[in-house]
């Protein structure tokens, strides 16, 4: 269970795309918390991504909520779409008696439609009626759109014998594939502490756990307009302040971790998956040649759809490679699937390690290594599999 | 019916792959025929590309056949593969009774196996015993691998009087996605034509021929390990030879129509492909800028699922181009389906539109013109749906 001292929320059935479904969530903390930030760097940007930017600067600022909704990305909705992000935070503002400052919005679902405001409007005073400790599982339900399962992640940390929470959510399942080059981030992300912390470290922290985690997953390569990860600190578990010099490592490490972990769980509920493939690109000229490997890899169908076919077709692996743009000699690549080599010195190893490896490729996860023999870059990435559902469920998702 | 003076054709089931199905094809020329040749830019390289590019150089050279098989790429097969392909001329040569030197050996299939190259050698009498004017269809239907339909085209052309031919064949469905820059290709194709041609200028007219034509196709975005496009001129017309100044530009013109003809072809026959969409990006910064948004809204999986869903979801088009890394202003965005506006300046023009480009995206071909609204950059692309037959295909493909 989701629970962080000083936040509440909820969440209620606001009937923005469905009927009886929740997907009007606010997340409140009782004192001003200090917010780190990163966005995407699509250049089509959804409004509440616009205006939280503005807001939010290049560095940290002080909020006390954040209002998010599915069903709809108020992404390509010109002025009108910043005007209905500003009555949000209005109306949030109003109803929660603080400052209009200190209401973010968040938004996912189809791009292109207005937000229905009326039908917001009036769910919220039942919205922050509900607020409530135990509440924030709601919010994390709420945001869901195409995702299967909710998504939470917990950490408990002491700091100099005080007892402190990180904890967060996320929703994301298609259009997912980060942009190079933090800060950045491809999915609706909420983490909460209430550690108290140096604002610009805890930026710093943040964007270092995004570019290791969210960063480096792919399900179909589509960076998202509105993708966006907050993390709030209310400072409410009284520690003295967690910055670069105290203490800050060692909670970057948590951070990182738990980063991860929300990431992990996009990539196992990715649109269709069914195998969720831990990719190590290494012996890379450089970590950005190994980071560009990798992408080509993740985002390539003929690889994506061999995953699901549970099929060592290594030849579209080395392939992809191929066309990366980066140094690589042929003659020099080797592959494993787990622990079976099925590639060295770039030719196939034989029948009995196909096999092998198709036992393995049989499991929900599984890693794969290419070694590209000519450095010390190296990168990690999380994929998964292209399947005839995720067609499905792309094909139909406005009808 | 392909026909050329001079040239003859046939194919014969070797058992590459599949019994009984047509794998290994001959094209041969009575006299020593000119080639230009386009080849993959992909770091890896299947044994005849290797081959083919050591032996042409940067330059073009006469040969007389061009001895293919489809079954098998033989890529990533190491000095072996490149020592079957030495054998595969050699044993050409011996039969046609013409030099090693004189035959070029291309292949496509599933990458990492060894060709079968007893089987082949058996095949190659009858293969050569059957050589006619009128087998150069059979050559078109060998090569084949995924595909469901032969491609071929074909033109009449007249040179001071005197006629002639320009018709070729090629093959490609999947693993469809040129890399940039000439010269380069992205699938097989065999072009053959009796005129006399200046060599220099046969070549450049052929890289010219490819960038406006497979260089502008995506179906799935995966280079090849083995594209080729070779094109055979034998000179048996008795023209005057065709060159920069003499005829050229003439030539040229129908060259890029009768590749784009072949590159239309397999677009329409990509891999599960139900749809197949002409892409315009105008108002672009540069030819570059375009170009890069135009592979990547081609290549991306969410707007080739909408396209299979007949989904005028134009939210995922411009989420595309936002994220294509060129200039861009969502503002000024402008997106039309056939002659449907869609988008204006950034945003949906409405119901009424979006029901009126459903209707045109029920068809099987029709046009989407994005402008940037920044300058005058513009590219025209070919690509198709993405299905789950696609996925079906690529699933189950080497098993």
């Amino acid at each position: 269970m989701l629970s962080v001292k000083g936040f509440s929320g909820n969440a209620v059935a606001a009937a923005i795309k469905h009927r009886d479904r929740l997907d009007l969530g606010l997340l409140y903390s009782e004192r001003p918390a200090t917010v780190a930030a990163t966005f995407t760097r699509n250049k089509v940007k959804a409004a509440p991504v616009m205006d939280a930017i503005g807001r939010l600067g290049s560095g940290t600022e002080q909020f006390r909520a954040i209002l998010v909704n599915s069903g709809n990305a108020n992404a390509c909705t010109g002025s009108r779409g910043l005007e209905d992000v500003r009555d949000l935070r209005r109306w949030g503002a109003d109803i929660l008696n603080i400052g209009e400052a200190d209401v973010l919005i968040s938004s996912t679902g189809v791009i292109g439609e207005r937000l229905p405001m009326e039908r917001i409007k009036a769910a919220m005073p039942g919205l922050v009626d509900g607020l409530s400790a135990n509440g924030l599982e709601l919010v994390a339900e709420a945001i869901l759109t195409t995702d299967t399962v909710k998504k939470t992640a917990f950490r408990r940390i002491n700091v100099d014998g005080i007892p402190a929470v990180i904890c967060g959510m996320a929703k994301g399942s298609g259009m997912i594939g980060p942009n190079m080059g933090p800060p950045q981030a491809t999915m609706l992300a909420f983490i909460m502490t209430d550690l108290k912390v140096v604002p610009d470290w805890w930026q710093k922290a943040l964007e270092k756990a995004v570019a290791v985690s969210f960063n480096r997953i792919v399900v179909d390569g589509d960076t998202s307009t509105n993708d966006t990860v907050l993390a709030m600190a209310n400072g409410m578990a009284g520690n003295d302040p967690i910055s670069e010099r105290h203490l800050g490592p060692e909670i970057e490490k948590t951070l990182s971790a738990l980063a991860m972990d929300l990431a992990r769980q996009i990539v196992r509920d990715g649109e269709g998956a069914t195998k969720c493939i831990g990719l190590n690109i290494t012996g890379a000229r450089s970590d950005a040649d190994a980071e560009r490997v990798a992408r080509v890899i993740c985002g390539s169908p003929l690889v994506k759809t061999a995953f699901f076919g549970e099929d060592p077709n290594w030849g579209r692996i080395l392939a992809a490679a191929g066309r990366a743009g980066v140094e690589l000699d042929p003659g020099r690549l080797a592959l494993r699937v787990g622990d079976v080599e099925l590639v060295r010195n770039g030719q196939g190893t034989g029948t009995e390690a196909e096999w092998l490896a198709r036992k393995i490729m049989e499991k929900r996860d599984f890693d794969l290594t290419l070694d590209m023999g000519l450095g010390k870059g190296s990168i990690r990435f999380l994929t998964c599999d292209l399947s005839d559902e995720y067609v499905r469920i792309n094909a139909d998702y406005r009808t």
